[in-house]
């Protein structure tokens, strides 16, 4: 992606240039997804209690929220490495969103996960 | 902000309603920095070499880039001490985006740092 | 710290070399902190539940792990900003064996947090 | 791994008991390999410079900090996923220390993912 011959930079860099617009827009999932689980666990979940703070469901949930903020990081670093990262988020994203589709009432939530695990798994290709 | 005595959760969650709007937009504009400064060191910086990835510079940059992470997860937390983390990220995003502005050539993180040191500054108070 | 003109290397580095030794014990005493936080509150809090998964101190304890986490990373990036997080780390962690200490059975915890504060109010100095 | 009815806790909660040895072994490898990797990265290579800041190395030296950092995060969580998370930190860790034993002169580095690669790979099975 950046042959060491490149050392040479324009005057001006546009950022909006610099990552393709595809890992763009699943850098912006990936933290969309990241707030959306990490706010309905530390807000949501903690408020309601009873199933939604039982620690399968809440690990979950911080799980998805860490992994997302992670892949988020690798695709901006411009790691090579970042496709097994995203692999791995659609995965935790899917299994998230499941869990909060059976506990229900948390639609924000199950959005953000589906539309974030699709992005993924294109990425991942 | 969460009394115990409100364990009782309206049916569905709104994640728009969870946190207030000048916080999610300081949210948005930590995590935006936080995209701006990292994409920029890892690739303008470490492809330009020279004055870019001087020591001081790029360290400059990527606690930049660490501190937006962090205040934006304290929001969504919900945390009490978001405020202080706020006003240290407005007094680093405002070193970062003079730093880009005396090598020139960075607009666009120096234009995501001005944003976020505003939007934090309003939110130390 | 790192003047430019520095930059001639050794053949061989000493990591043990590159960080004074006051700042690596912070930073060890600040990850021991992280892992004790989390560890505790994705374990003991969630399968305790009650006060332990109340909203305000489950976010405490969040919010600890967090900012030792990054209190942590500043260190080792070298920031010059690392003294200011430096303090915001050894205030939460006192808020945070507090509230542990209020709640009882989380000894442990406690002392995770008064060790890291200790730490950090020296280097915030 | 937590079931439901296990709602019930001791007294006084045991940190030590909380994570099987295993797993904070390789706790503690993932974390002492982020450090080590993050300072040699913002230390050694940034004063380097030359082949040390090329973008190709210096971003694996990035990634690599990162997974480390999320692998013990996700063992810490106690997330079921933490295999998967620790079969990718192994590859990463085992790419950097390959790339640091090419440049030389990296030593700390090479032996702290190779250690952690390791711990890693044990985990993923």
């Amino acid at each position: 992606m950046t042959p060491q011959s490149s050392r040479h930079m324009p005057a001006e860099m546009h950022v909006e240039g610099v990552l393709a617009p595809d890992i763009r827009d699943c850098v912006a999932a990936c933290l969309d997804c990241y707030q959306t689980c990490l706010t309905t666990a530390m807000h949501h979940c903690l408020e309601a209690g009873g199933e939604h703070t039982e620690p399968t469901h809440f690990r979950l949930m911080m799980a998805c929220a860490e992994i997302c903020r992670s892949a988020a990081h690798f695709m901006l670093l411009g790691s090579d490495d970042h496709a097994r990262l995203c692999a791995e988020c659609a995965r935790i994203c899917t299994a998230c969103a499941d869990d909060c589709e059976r506990l229900g009432g948390m639609t924000a939530c199950v959005d953000a996960c589906r539309r974030c695990a699709e992005h993924c798994r294109t990425m991942a290709q």
